[in-house]
């Protein structure tokens, strides 16, 4: 079974929603209604030594920082803000109490930024080395929240700030190459604390500009996948739009990479992915400058089902290639195909 | 750092709780406003393979059972309805599907059980073993919820069913013993699939008798002094009164077990333990009647701190011992001390 094949299999035996949940099983987070004009938001993220994070270069500060920053992101891609957070610690016994401390510190501090407040939780012993649960509750008004079921053929599609730089990040932290440049420290601080999208989320949410949108934890190729498929609709990507691509080419030689394959398939980048009508254009270029983030339109929301990347040939003519789901599955090998 | 000293200094980088937050860290669930009459319960708690269940005796469909029930008690113990349920699922790679498909029966059966919904979670890849965190929120009529911290000199101790079977139960199966008589199946079952006392805690908060409350999930010892510290009372307790012990005794003789040890540190009874004024005790006893579980008062609340457990010696007199913490710590040793 894969990662969808597990999430399938759950829902099914789930059931069917009832009429306390607004939506469950499929989207960035289950919505629930709070009062007559507020819906609660919910999200949970686990992150595991080992396959999240590696202690032999992640700062116990900034993975407790980033903790947060993976939840809030779902929070965010739902046009809501974070309030409250759970926090489930697992810890080998006889861990080192001074790098629990920077941990504590860094998730506190990333709450108080995000403007939520942790709540409670659980702690156990993990023989499996360390692992963090948290759970994030959002609000939001009832008539604000983006699905992910909305884009529409003839949707532009846009992403938010630049692709791929957490896996680079991920493949020179890896190989101890040395930040010597700004772009590297960009990179690395994209893997080891990578800042969520929540004001531009809930500003997007609340401009009615926005038809879908969620967070990219998965990789471009994976997460546009799932939307268009919850929305009944195929994508068209131009590969020559994906911002920071070239951004990614020197991190790419000394690592052996594909700067494209990690803009499409690299996962964690934690920027948003929406669909908007071409006309909304103007309006959120200005939006993103509002928010200091550059925001590009990426492709084209078409009929059909499906995920195609669109390649530009440097001897003329066009190439098309099918990418959905190419992105990061934990359950089986990274490589698409 | 034990359990408790994670807790207090995680609590203490928290920050105080604002107007948003009824009850942050240190109850069984933390407490938010809803609207105007209600307020919502979220409780977390983690499971981990070799920790808290072992595969090789443990059938997967009770543990997805269990899952829910560890969790849905927090809600009961402190008198509400369980609503919604979040659930991570870490196994590793090549997990067996069909081991799967059982514990994800178990679990979304427990949830209609209980009557509460599966709306989300995550499924990471985790190398190591399997690790299972539910958040569950429940909710309840603002002010119906029971806390720890409402236990006053005078009131009766009260502890709902039998104490010390999921600790027989856990030693039983570690060893083999066949379940040849039905104390021993009773004691498996607790182990493996304990039932939350959900709606006799409904009905205590409704009640309006009951001054604290919370389930015992690490021992009543550990448990009750947690809910003395939070009333700034003491306790004593009548080893004489515990309910079970004598149902024990021969689990222990099998296992070189101790009958009393496991009813005050064993842990994992998922019973409920509350405290009532001496003048609620008749209509507590027909309370427990009507959910067809027996209430047992078992010690008084007195001023001071700490918990004393007095015992009758055969020889006459008594001895007096405290006890306070020895149940089970995630990051010390069990026995006590």
């Amino acid at each position: 079974m894969n990662e969808r094949q597990i999430i399938e299999y759950i829902a099914a035996l789930a059931g069917p929603d009832d009429a306390r949940l607004l939506k469950g099983i499929g989207d960035d987070c289950a919505v629930i209604q709070k009062d007559g004009n507020h819906v609660w938001l919910l999200t949970m993220d686990t992150l595991i030594e080992g396959v999240h994070f590696d202690c032999a270069f992640h700062p116990p500060e900034k993975l407790g920082r980033k903790a947060v920053s993976v939840n809030v992101s779902d929070i965010g891609a739902m046009g809501g803000k974070p309030m409250f957070v759970l926090l489930s610690v697992g810890m080998p016994k006889g861990f080192d109490p001074s790098w629990f401390h920077d941990f504590a510190r860094g998730l506190t501090d990333a709450c108080r930024e995000y403007g939520c407040l942790l709540i409670g939780g659980d702690t156990v012993a993990s023989p499996l080395g360390l692992t963090f649960t948290l759970t994030v509750i959002g609000e939001t008004a009832t008539g604000r929240v983006v699905y992910r079921s909305g884009a529409r053929p003839g949707d532009t599609i846009w992403v938010s700030g630049s692709l791929g730089f957490a896996n680079a990040g991920l493949e020179l932290l890896r190989r101890g190459i040395d930040p010597g440049n700004a772009a590297f420290k960009l990179f690395y601080e994209q893997h080891l604390n990578p800042r969520a999208r929540v004001e531009l989320g809930s500003r997007l949410g609340a401009s009615g500009l926005v038809q879908a949108m969620m967070d990219l934890s998965d990789g471009l190729a994976t997460d546009l996948a799932h939307l268009c498929k919850q929305s009944g609709v195929g994508a068209h990507l131009l590969a020559h739009d994906l911002p920071g691509v070239t951004a990614l080419v020197e991190a790419a030689r000394l690592t052996g990479g594909d700067p494209e394959q990690w803009a499409i398939g690299g996962g964690e980048d934690y920027e948003l992915l929406f669909t908007a009508r071409p006309e909304a254009h103007s309006r959120l270029l200005d939006l993103g400058r509002q928010c200091g983030l550059p925001l590009t339109p990426v492709g084209t929301v078409v009929e059909g089902e499906g995920v195609t990347l669109i390649r530009q040939r440097p001897e003329g003519g066009r190439e098309e290639i099918a990418i959905a789901y190419q992105g990061f599955d934990h359950f089986r090998n990274r490589a698409g195909g």
